[in-house]
């Protein structure tokens, strides 16, 4: 396949387009980003990697740290996560509270923001320094030791995120939090604060389309942990767009606020895109596109 | 009327129940009440008192107190306080924070946690010494300095009260509260553990049944802020049993987890019992029968 | 009182009014009411009436009829009804059906449109000839054999009311129907298409002034019914307006999309008024007005 | 891959399980199916079948059929299916006509209730005589003429689908149901009682594995649309457990209340499995297992 070729298409493609969404402006950090970002970057099963555009520039990940502190969180307990924490996509535009609310606590599925906090709690009360541990854990992974939290977003978010707040405390008032608010967020606001290249994205995602071992062939996640993640990924990964983005493109990923998506096809491929612009539904205009072309172009998708 | 005569029936048919509800247990410090208290107090238009059984002890009157911040913010902002909060029944046993979310942080109404911990943030705005000033207020109206706030109670609440934490923060996220959540949460959990007899309600709640002016003659109100104040009693005084009171007691009034109630019938009297054991909407099992049977037995309503 | 003084102000500055708000489009054949049309009516606790403007033209009731069948209903079945609909104001502008689900089929109060069906349903059940039943209960109320149903806009509705069929038959999947839908809607759809003018509506509401009789002094309900009625008006009678209407006017009432409203100060009036725009809320505009200027000139309602 | 011995092992495992659920009882000539009936078919890339237990025997395959009506309709109508449909998971075991109503009558996906009544209502626009084309398209596919309806399951839940009724009125009023209720549902109704087999429905839905062209080579969709079909058949095909039969089994599939399951794993089989017995929540609980030990044992799933 000529992954370079179709990467440079898009690019061209994409690069000309008017029309680019709208920069998240809730986290003021985010918010000064230059709408003209386009990057992307591909590595096939191989391990040989393909990029266009601004695929070396760090962003904020954001959303896309879900599927790590998941992994991490799944690799510490095991199953027993399943008992905080569903695997149901939520749906639901609006009313993330309510059905919080509604389902007493457990919410729906790690990779809404309530999910990710109870993941997140996990996290604070099974290790040590959660932090750096989860820091250390990424970057083993990619390889790679630059990669970092950038910890003024991450202050800026805990000023702000005042849904977060909501959401942790009504978890919290359920019985479904074992440690304090603030700490966890603490925890949360950092993870979503990292800061990674498409790049950078790929080399570490790639663990999720190569059975769960890394670009060095060191296992982190076997099978079918792999399988269940992927599975989370694509049912809800994209918020209340995942069965759009399931029926368009057909591949397991993961969007952030900060403009990037990671996606991938088992045994073929990891991919990444980073476009800041976002579409009405929180994720990256662009970015959808572009994937929505890359399985178009390719006829390749898990479906 | 002989109010003394009904008041000492009542008494007596109601001393001998076995089903009195169940003492509200989320509130650590409430847990501890003896569930055979029983009293009640009635001050008639020309000012009588009518008591029986445990008249004079104070309990912790928790949301009663919500009908007072309201008549206060009412006193400084006027109609200015519509625009923050409703006047419509909320009729929604479980999802106070689903609706919160649904009408963007406009409470329902202000005799709900999420509708008084706006008025709450009101009074934190508008007074240089919110605490004192409201405790003040209220110990004017009933001419009574003893009237005070149970702090340990508060510092109870403080720490367990999650979910109050949960809809400020969601109430701060739509941009409905001005000031920090723990400022507001601490003059809320005050409000809510003053300390009150049936006799200091009726007292008290008399201003209410009287046009505004308490029994010392002094005004408090105009006509139009009583006739407003006991409307949204009648229709949200009772959380998802106000149509019940209505339709069954026919008085505006307001309970609380503490056990108390009061109630009144304009130009005719202000009426409070106390029974720590509640029914399963958290409204005082014993209370409500005992208005029951008054409106029954004196023929009287608003209705 | 000089009731027929205030009913002139008020017709005065009703008639200049601008805003009229717009009548209800869904139903065709209400269509085509002429928007200029004000009429209001008045009989005192002596039984002496007063009127203005169009008080003496028949118009649909609609919703006000709702208070008629829980009527008949309530001196049927007497509390076996509080079996199969509550009591507790609904309070949600949109989703109707959504709370019948969620309650599984028993409507929240008899004053919304699916508690109606439910007492349409009681009806049928309990009488041999159901409209014509009803049709001389309220001719005998109002001792006034011309009051009928207008069948064209009955069969209207029948042919559009998809909405009501929508709640039939979710109330039928719960087993809380025991007739046909079909059979119980027609019956829903003529008694919404009865015809009456302001006039008539306070003869027959009158009965609700006066605990339970008629102005011929016959008795209809008991004074316990004619509390909880009123109760229910007051807290369900305008959708989610109720609360609105409490706070503003202070009077137990039902209002219809035809934009007919009653209301009633118990042993002091029963009013009427009449103007087919509505406000958003599905209430009539100037109705609402008209009420509120009277409680306000005659400083009279129930708080 | 030894297809054979794997259908033999689980087939061996299953009979000698206790706890099978429950058979739906709502439709009561399915309430008469013997709780021990156990089949399942494979049939592979190549086409050859394997099969165990009751393969042979017919069942109801209910809203296993809402695929089928959708391939249809995607034939007849492409993406314009779209403007009357979503793609979206809808997450929610309860509330379909809370949701429905919320989204104003546009169902979230093609294969809840709501979605497949809008699709029957396209077809029923679309076809002259749908119920006879539709079956006609289905014995095509399967090259299979005796696949038909039971007419006696259809008749039954016309008298007692009184749900399907709420949400097809519902639809209706919110005017996205060109057709009469009545002819609708009778299509609908019809499509839920064609009676099929293990066998018959592997030779139907292999036309999804084998994008889009059937065991006889002819082709019935392409390749976007067999894509698509199988992305809402991953996300949408097991009410509100698609996420756990996603995170457990892994293969895009639809089940019915008669206790079939259908799945598949593009380019390599397609799998039914019968078991009259359900879970909780309406998924036959030995075809939900038989099919996680066949992606267990083959490690083969679309992750």
């Amino acid at each position: 396949m000529n992954y370079q070729g179709i990467l440079s298409d898009i690019y061209n493609e994409s690069v000309k387009k008017q029309e680019r969404g709208e920069v998240a402006n809730y986290i003021p950090d985010l918010a000064q980003i230059d709408l003209n970002k386009f990057g992307m970057a591909l590595v096939d099963e191989k391990g040989t990697l393909y990029t266009c555009g601004d695929a070396k520039e760090q962003f904020s990940v954001q959303s896309i740290s879900k599927v790590l502190t998941l992994s991490l969180a799944f690799r510490l307990v095991g199953d027993d996560l399943l008992q905080r924490v569903g695997v149901e996509p939520s749906g639901d535009p609006f009313n993330h509270l309510s059905l919080l609310e509604q389902e007493q606590g457990k919410p729906r599925n790690p990779l809404i923001n309530a999910g990710a906090i109870v993941v997140a709690d996990i996290l604070v009360s099974q290790l040590k320094n959660p932090k750096e541990t989860f820091l250390e854990f990424i970057q083993n992974i990619a390889n790679d030791p630059s990669i970092t939290f950038d910890t003024k977003v991450a202050q800026s978010e805990k000023k702000t995120g005042f849904r977060n707040y909501a959401a942790a405390y009504l978890i919290k008032s359920f019985g479904n939090l074992e440690n304090d608010v603030d700490t966890v967020l603490d925890f949360y606001f950092h993870q979503c604060a990292l800061r990674m290249s498409c790049e950078q994205l790929v080399n570490t995602y790639y663990v999720f389309a190569n059975r769960g071992k890394c670009l060095q062939n060191n296992p982190y996640l076997d099978l079918a942990q792999v399988k269940r993640i992927n599975a989370i990924m694509l049912t809800c990964g994209f918020y209340d767009e995942a069965g759009e983005f399931a029926f368009e493109v057909g591949l397991p990923g993961k969007s952030g606020v900060g403009g990037g998506i990671v996606a991938l096809l088992p045994d073929k491929f990891c991919v990444a895109t980073w476009s800041p612009g976002l579409n009405p539904k929180g994720n990256s205009k662009l970015g959808m596109e572009a994937l929505e072309k890359l399985t178009t172009k390719t006829r390749l998708s898990i479906f």
